[in-house]
């Protein structure tokens, strides 16, 4: 009785920051969304990369954080195929690819998951160890919490990834 | 009361085209539907590589795809270890010693799979942006269906994984 | 009724050896535990680099399993990092900079879970098609079991994740 009530939800780990995978995710993310699941994605680790903003240079203090946040500057312009990204040909071609089916593009999708109410949150924990500022992502992103957050959404949820 | 009589259900996002991903999700999906569980596998991206058949040339248009499709194979036969590859001689080793110990191959695995009702299923979303058609699938796939299709499947699931 | 009865339960495959993703599996393991949930990991291919002993050498019989475990030696002090391991450099940073905000290391991690009651599970069949003995692992080790045992802690799981 109670479980029909609830409205199905899908929980998504995004711990990943390559292209290949963040399309994968937005792409369920969206398709979820639009048959009336509730969805959350949770950026940890390398998947901060994918909601970080394009625009700008990241701040960072000491040389490691400097190092670590050049090398892994992320935003979604940024991302790279896991395979065949070589040295960004591989990636250019999917997105012409991707084009020419009329798929949108990840800050398309990123947009669109949004507008439907997709909640998009970074992991506070890896914030911390990798020296990310709050202002580092970009608008869409809908807060930030720890994994004790994505623990509770996980446990609610019809189905967990990790991607 | 209702739930009793359900099935329990597995569902597998296959995304990775890695041998040793690939033989994960067949042993998972093999084992599961030993104890009467339910199977459902969705391939994905790379994952549509493990589904290929491994005879004849994919026909492609277009440059992009034709470069594409020679470099991304696939075939089962094809599959690389994601690690200690070595040019071949890691994947080739770790298949002797599957050998040695009476581990079925992927072959094999995907064979088993079929023969006990396990859903392969291509996604069309794939197929649409590699440049994949229908018949470049071997014939244990059971059919081409969207993110939607895989959704409705995991929301009916006990578990589902993203390999 | 009985559902309200069930202790909420997170089951993880841990396949992957990255110090990485052994870190997210176990950060999302104790927060789990400190939750009151039943936490079961159960480690397969490089996943089983996480839970081997650091100290000594692992014994294998025939030159293919020698040359294996010793490129695939494993041990939590010889995890690496899935990007930017820059030979050891990025590596070591990345646990400069967990310290730094006063995060465990994940041997600390694989100790805490252990005590909080979190079963770690090593696969049978990988642990026989990779020569590694039961005395390889380390003694937070709880069992070694196959993919059946996994399936069934998976059923009972609100949250099963592939890592």
């Amino acid at each position: 009785m109670v479980q029909a009530q609830c409205k199905e939800k899908l929980t998504m780990v995004v711990f990943s920051g390559d292209l290949d995978r963040a399309l994968a995710a937005f792409i369920i993310a969206t398709t979820a969304a639009s048959m009336g699941m509730e969805v959350t994605m949770f950026f940890t680790f390398w998947g901060l990369n994918v909601i970080k903003k394009n625009e700008g240079s990241l701040k960072s203090q000491g040389w490691m954080l400097k190092m670590l946040n050049t090398m892994n500057r992320g935003g979604s312009k940024r991302l790279a195929l896991s395979k065949f990204h070589m040295m960004g040909m591989g990636t250019w071609m999917m997105k012409k690819l991707m084009k020419e089916v009329n798929m949108p593009t990840i800050d398309e999708l990123i947009t669109m998951a949004n507008e439907m109410g997709v909640k998009l949150v970074a992991c506070t924990t890896t914030c911390g160890v990798m020296g990310v500022s709050e202002d580092s992502f970009r608008s869409e992103v809908t807060s930030l919490a720890g994994a004790a957050y994505f623990l509770g959404e996980a446990n609610e949820s019809k189905a967990t990834l990790f991607i």
